[in-house]
């Protein structure tokens, strides 16, 4: 049995990290951190754990817990990990950070659009970007792994062939994002209230939210240069599930004719057609939240507009699922050897 | 492995069958019976099911069912198992029926308040009310389970232990309903589009509803005598979800008191305490509907009111799960000697 | 024109209170009180009063605001009015306080249910319990309204004709309440985020909700003796909205039957008729609080069943206005000499 | 008083109409024209009119009503109006329809998009299309005014003062626009189910949403040349309520440089500052939908984002009020010369 520690386990990542790993055959959770909630049991700050969980709450020493687990998941505050992060944890026990500390390379840039100050830069460059369909073999080899965001998980793959095969103008990319609420975490603030996100949408962070450089950097390596993208992120009034809507130029054949429906289609399969967790849809039918609910799917698909030259790709996925606990344990799978798919055959849930 | 076939998989109660079934390892599904959808691939109607399931819908022919199954579920309107069910069938294969037609031993009952001919009472007596928690061992040596409804297994099971053990006037038993929008079908009727059920809460069925009668026979094999109850259903804006709020007076004690707290709940753990998908909350909890929404418990609680000399019962489940096809799989694992919890390891889902 | 002040102004029922005073033709806001907000722009709290209110939000010195206002609506934290309420005060200005303070006539009563010391009883006397409906000259007389709570006027109305006729055995009486979020409040607290209340309903405040004493006290003085109830609230996924489900024993006529439909119609209307804002459905159709919401109207129905021998009463209000600030508008108006319906003639918003 | 006719009352638009004409001092509603309720009390499909509205509805006969109305509301399927307008009608009564055969001007490109015959083109060459802050003085002296739809009318003022002065380059304009559910219609399907729409979220009509070439036209106005957009719209778990999110590449100025935050705001002031139905939101605001909920307010604002060289512009309205019904009574307040605020003085209604 893995013998798993959670940092952070009462946000709701945290408590759907303990939902998957709790059905998860080969794991086991040893530590259950929260500095809120320390010496609480867990099961009366998620009753939904009521008798499947008997354990109370941890702090948050990294150290000590270092010595007792095969992996700790991070599901912490920016900073967090940066701060607490050494040598002598990396040599015992593997680590996977649900927080953007060891996700961005140039740690300037990091520091620009985070605003805190990296204090530990000496580990970026051995941490691996966790998003498993792009970087399996890197996972398999890593000890400590970033994991990706939950925004950028759903961007990324959902643009990722045609950026890869340079089908489409990256300059031209836009990124329309919605997700729902459980994106903002847990934190009693009044812009989370119930009444102030019900019957209500609205953008937030437009031009400056900090996925915006992930994606950038992720889908630089794939288009072999720099890509710069508007990236607006919407609150939409439900618990889960991200949409992405993006939007790029096609570039023209040599003919001067846009790629038919095939042919793009034909790349998709190319990339994600063995990959057991990402769908591509059948032509014609819009990725919906819905249909990924409660499991670790991404939906993809893409229409062509021959009138404007543009694509429309869109993304669906789970955000506590493949956009942030699911693709843990993809990558915890990863790292030990299991089965990539182990513990997260979760059928989606409808309605 | 075990064949099952699904007659109405297309209906909610059908999906969720289909979800749970997909994910029991025994278990294979041979039909997804569809009489509006015969001849569509499955994941048309379903899309969490792309990839999934391949298969197409077939129609309800039961009889060649029956020669292709080992069990078959029946997620259909009423009457229709009734219409079609025949000792040929059930000498073939074990019948779990999602649908009222034989939960109500007296059939003047069922019709009265079905508004329908029953036709083929004669099955009626070897019928088991499959309520596993009360029934285990007659399910267990069945042909023909009678699956429970929603509302009665949520009502059912939360005043249970008390009218078992007498300790409440089941004549003054009140029990007020509510009921995510998933219990009304997949049905497009005007009444269940969104723009109505949003932002709105309303009772319907007062007085009418045909769970009553259903309640009301449980309860009274329990009391031992005819149990007379107010059942009150309501239409809350969620998908899934029933909580059940009963009202009744306490019997008091010899010497004039009220039970205490701990003789209450440790009549509860009487019953319950053995019983996996039954949680009896700590003391001054209320149960939730989010906290067992997409697995199998029932949630109960209850607070003794000193004023009125009432004590308020309350439970909570997933309708579609406990409520339904949980329930049903439950079921089935009693019939065919398998663990009563296979498949249904269900982690609630939050948020 | 009216001078008014609002203290808690700031709150879902102050902002509501602003809503309607705005539209009010006789009247204009002269102090938006808010003591977390004091300094900011009042639009800035509310950003639907964009361009539409101009003044920042003052503090809650009630002595200075006496002398500039003509009535002073307090929507505030129980205690508030009760420790700055003077008779200096009253001698200048009417108020309408949408809290508690005023609502109980028996101070132990009170103190015993909110847990606080009253600190001026000696206006309890005066103060009139300002359900318009039923006090109404009462209301005209006053200088000091003890506006009534959400769930009580709800309550109260959707019984009052049987309990002041005498037709139903109040020591049977049962009300089973169901609210949207927005009675509990703008305060930034875990359970009311969003993804805590969504898809998700619960019971609360079993058998110690503080309305209980309130209904009891206004029914008590219907039904000429003391009334004791069950009162339970919900929490419903909703903004706005609450639907009472109130259970009673009908009293059997001299002959041992019940009264018919139209007998209990004819008690309703002898009390209803004329009231604008009460409006009693048509036979068969349940209140729904959609069909009120952003209006000041209270729908009320009921069923007889004849089974059990009860009566099923049902009401249905929008929270915010009859349950909050349209009520106190109407008080407002009557304690001015207005036409009570000024200001109020709001066309319920569906969808 | 105007009297005025409405065919097509039953669905949500004409629900609409009705709320606010029941509301506005100059007008009485003398037809409630239903073709599916014919016959019906107006108050038994929309129970939120009880006591408002004591008419039945009445059939679709527009030359009937022609003679007994000032002006006739058509709030009807695409065609209907088309297939019934007449000159003898036109003589009698002023007309707005609020569906879409009066808004193109090129009749092969309404044939196009909307896929049937346009049975009246004499008429489109007088129809004034109804965005009153554009067309106001046109409105006043038409027969016929084609009122805006819902997606067109946020879409448009959004961009309009940017791509009227030439601000950005209209080749790159994308729309990305979220609706509530109420723009969907009342009619029964199973995609409008609340169990479909609930927790969900999805675009659809991608590429070839009908509101598309209103938006190009009407922008292609402002811009003196072809304009082609992408739009796409998204269904959002909300009863009421658009957001557009718009992307532009901003034009560069004469050194290089992109224009200043005040430069567009002034741009922006110059055209909405003086109109009290379009609030330009105070730096950094976005615009959320429920801000204007109930109200004829469109709520606009802008980022520019330097990293890219776009302008990201926001708008948001209620579908029912400033999308359909309520512009609908703005133009009817213009072409009988009454106020245009008149009965649109609508506080919007939080939460």
């Amino acid at each position: 049995m893995i013998r798993a520690g959670i940092i952070g386990a009462t946000g709701y990542a945290g408590n759907e990290l303990v939902r998957l790993l709790t059905a998860h055959k080969e794991t086991e959770i040893v530590w259950y951190g929260s500095r809120s909630y320390t010496g609480e049991k867990y099961a009366s700050v998620y009753r939904n754990m009521f008798q499947l969980v008997e354990d109370e709450c941890l702090d948050d020493k990294i150290e000590e817990l270092a010595g007792e687990a095969d992996v700790i998941f991070t599901a912490t505050p920016q900073g967090f990990l940066a701060g607490v992060l050494s040598e002598d944890i990396l040599k015992q026990v593997k680590v996977v950070d649900l927080s953007a500390d060891f996700r961005i390379k140039d740690v300037s840039v990091y520091e620009s659009w985070y605003r805190i100050a990296h204090k530990s830069p000496q580990f970026i460059g051995e941490a691996v970007y966790g998003l498993c369909e792009i970087n399996r073999e890197k996972v398999k080899r890593a000890r400590l792994v970033a994991n990706p965001g939950c925004y950028t998980t759903c961007s990324i793959l959902t643009a990722y062939p045609l950026v890869k095969e340079g089908l489409i103008d990256t300059d031209t990319l836009i990124i329309d994002a919605k997700s729902g609420t459980s994106g903002a975490g847990r934190g009693a603030k009044l812009p989370n209230l119930f009444c102030e996100v019900n019957e209500n949408i609205k953008a937030y962070g437009v031009t400056s939210h900090r996925h915006t450089p992930e994606i950038e950097e992720q889908l630089g390596y794939a288009a072999g240069k720099q890509v710069t993208v508007n990236f607006t992120p919407h609150l939409v009034p439900m618990n889960r599930g991200i949409l992405v809507t993006e939007y790029a130029s096609l570039k023209k054949k040599a003919d001067g004719s846009l790629p038919a429906y095939e042919e793009i289609k034909a790349v998709y399969d190319k990339y994600f057609e063995k990959e057991k967790f990402v769908r591509v849809l059948e032509k014609d039918i819009c990725p919906e939240t819905k249909w990924v609910e409660g499991s670790n799917y991404v939906d993809v698909n893409f229409t062509i507009d021959e009138r404007t030259g543009r694509i429309i790709m869109m993304g669906a996925l789970d955000n506590l699922v493949k956009g942030a606990a699911g693709q843990a344990v993809q990558n915890m799978n990863l790292l030990f050897g299991l089965d990539e798919a182990e513990g997260l055959d979760l059928v989606p849930v409808f309605p």
